[in-house]
């Protein structure tokens, strides 16, 4: 389907409370484990999406508008939640990522953007030329797969103990496709 | 790890609250798409867990306790949804599901299991020998699996619209795994 930026909303107010109905209180053997050396787990992917909603989506955005292509976004910092995590609980990651997003949808709804203005573009670092429609469409899906990493990331804590139901669970098969 | 009831309990006390945070009054052009012919929007995948609750994993455990390997599982009705969920809507699915988990948790929390139980087997049609620890820790590998593919359908239908950051989203990338 195309880019619809309610449907995007609605989407993207979702994702704290589904992830906070998810994580909040579950024992740590499923949400601090990864995948194993360099990958993340539940943990270290709320963190990554707090540093997006501190740099990425609603700075670019603005960015966008008032700069159009003349000016290049800031690169992502993808390590970030390395330090910014550090020291806080899962809970507290997931109230400020709820604080975050609901401050950043409240900018959104005020700059009461229109058709037009989804079709300005913006410059990114590595991509190139992007428009403002395909950034606040990425912002949803960058939520989604970031759910769909962590699924994976808890289900693999079960690989052994599922024994011979591993051939049927297709989650246990998914490599992340990360680049 | 390796398979633990209560941290099993906890994940599949959580499921049904996650759904129902991320789905309920989504717009309809997230939960009722699909990945293309013969696959399942997050409206069939609802209606497949509730299939699961009926007729799979309390059932299986339950027959287990009582005779062990000496019968088989009934096999499981992957397209019961297609019946089951008719007119219903996606509220009424989610509400039903998180009712029917209620009370299959409760009545594993009745059976008070034991280490010595976890160890007990049965018969799957297909797999063969299984052991009650199997079937728990896939109870709840199952739900994970399934949050990981609709986290995917839903991405699938902002593919185009993402432009260049297609290239940055593993979850565009994955394929879903099933046999």
């Amino acid at each position: 389907m195309e880019h619809n930026l309610q449907n995007t909303i609605s989407l993207l107010t979702r994702t704290p409370a589904a992830l906070n109905a998810l994580l909040r209180d579950l024992p740590e053997a499923w949400t601090f484990r990864n995948e194993g050396e360099k990958t993340w787990s539940a943990f270290d992917v709320v963190g990554h999406l707090i540093h997006g909603e501190r740099t990425d989506w609603m700075p670019r955005a603005k960015m966008i508008l008032q700069f159009g292509e003349t000016h290049t976004f800031e690169p992502f910092d993808r390590c970030a939640q390395e330090r910014e995590s550090q020291g806080k609980s899962l809970g507290q990651l997931l109230d400020e990522f709820a604080r975050l997003r609901l401050e950043n949808l409240g900018e959104l709804r005020a700059l009461n953007l229109q058709k037009e203005h989804l079709t300005l573009r913006g410059r990114h670092p590595a991509l190139g030329v992007v428009s403002l429609s395909e950034l606040l469409a990425t912002w949803a899906a960058h939520d989604l797969t970031h759910l769909h990493q962590i699924s994976r990331v808890m289900a693999h804590q079960y690989r052994e103990a599922v024994g011979p139901w591993s051939a049927y669970l297709g989650v246990l098969r998914c490599a992340g496709h990360s680049s």
